[in-house]
């Protein structure tokens, strides 16, 4: 039962997800802040909806469990704002990678490498299940900001090449996606919530 | 992009399941009660790592997807406590239907029935993937109250016999996991955390 045993502490371990808190609000609960939690469970479900788009060929069930794991570095390296600057990201991907050893590490061996494999696969974005999980976690910010009257955009003075930049990921990969994107930015500069730069 | 519009809708709609609170609390985040989207997270992950127990085959992705939406309908018809009095679920059934229909029909008609039959799948519980996935909403609250000296059980002065009924589910799916959910039961009584009855 020691498999077993491990499994139940890397379980017990991902409630401190739940306590990590990110920019995006949530409108329907008084704009508290989104924890990272809710959002791997709404990005999994975002990728289920829209794996049609996808350019490439993609394993959308492979996509889903990348998207499950992708943020649960952050119990250990907290979660970084999409906007954050260079200095602030200094040392994060060596803090990512400990977090991944530690926190992957608390599985029974095989679980924990195959784990580590899919989470590494997602962060170096060579794959197209990767790629198409990465342009996921592009696009439901804007999708939220857009919903939230500018949200996290509007509170940092974000501008609106910043979101151009972030999201013309999706050109390659999802084109009509990326057209969808591109006509919320100029709605999002008319409407005052990204800063015309 | 008919069919964009309506998958964004249903997207943008599920943010509203992040509002929805269960009676599980969240220790590492001071105690606050959990929700029904990160506990769809949590849920998802346990069957990842523990799938290896189920008796039948299983098509793991099948059960995850279904773990994913299983708890959307709460948003118009709520959580119910998995203690409730028989009365507290007059009519709950109904009101669950009624969900589906409004919040997967926001979905593009062939979305909308296949996410349906999936939830309805999984309600039903009569395929190895729905009752693999049932048993993974069995025994997660067990875990979860034991790590938080009784939880949701002490609160509520549940019954040691209560918690039997609920979790002998495991028995025949996962007997490996029943034998643990038995030893752990056994502990919270001793704690105090289960009313011997």
């Amino acid at each position: 039962m020691k498999d077993l045993k491990q499994q139940l502490d890397f379980i017990l371990e991902l409630d401190k997800l739940k306590a990590v808190y990110r920019q995006a609000l949530v409108k329907v609960d008084n704009n508290r802040r989104e924890n990272s939690a809710e959002h791997s469970w709404h990005i999994s479900l975002l990728a289920q909806t829209l794996h049609q788009y996808a350019e490439e060929p993609v394993d959308i069930s492979r996509v889903t469990c990348m998207l499950l794991i992708h943020d649960i570095v952050e119990i250990d390296a907290g979660d970084m704002f999409a906007f954050a600057e260079q200095h602030e990201l200094n040392g994060q991907e060596d803090k990512e990678l400990q977090a991944a050893d530690r926190i992957f590490g608390l599985l029974p061996e095989a679980q924990f490498h195959s784990m580590k494999q899919l989470w590494l696969e997602f962060e170096q974005a060579e794959t197209s299940d990767a790629r198409f999980a990465k342009a996921m976690d592009r696009i439901l910010p804007l999708l939220q900001n857009m919903q939230n009257e500018g949200g996290s955009w509007a509170r940092h003075n974000v501008k609106k090449s910043q979101v151009i930049n972030r999201n013309k990921y999706l050109d390659g990969l999802a084109p009509k996606l990326w057209a969808y994107a591109s006509e919320q930015i100029d709605i999002a500069v008319k409407n005052g919530w990204l800063l015309n730069e």
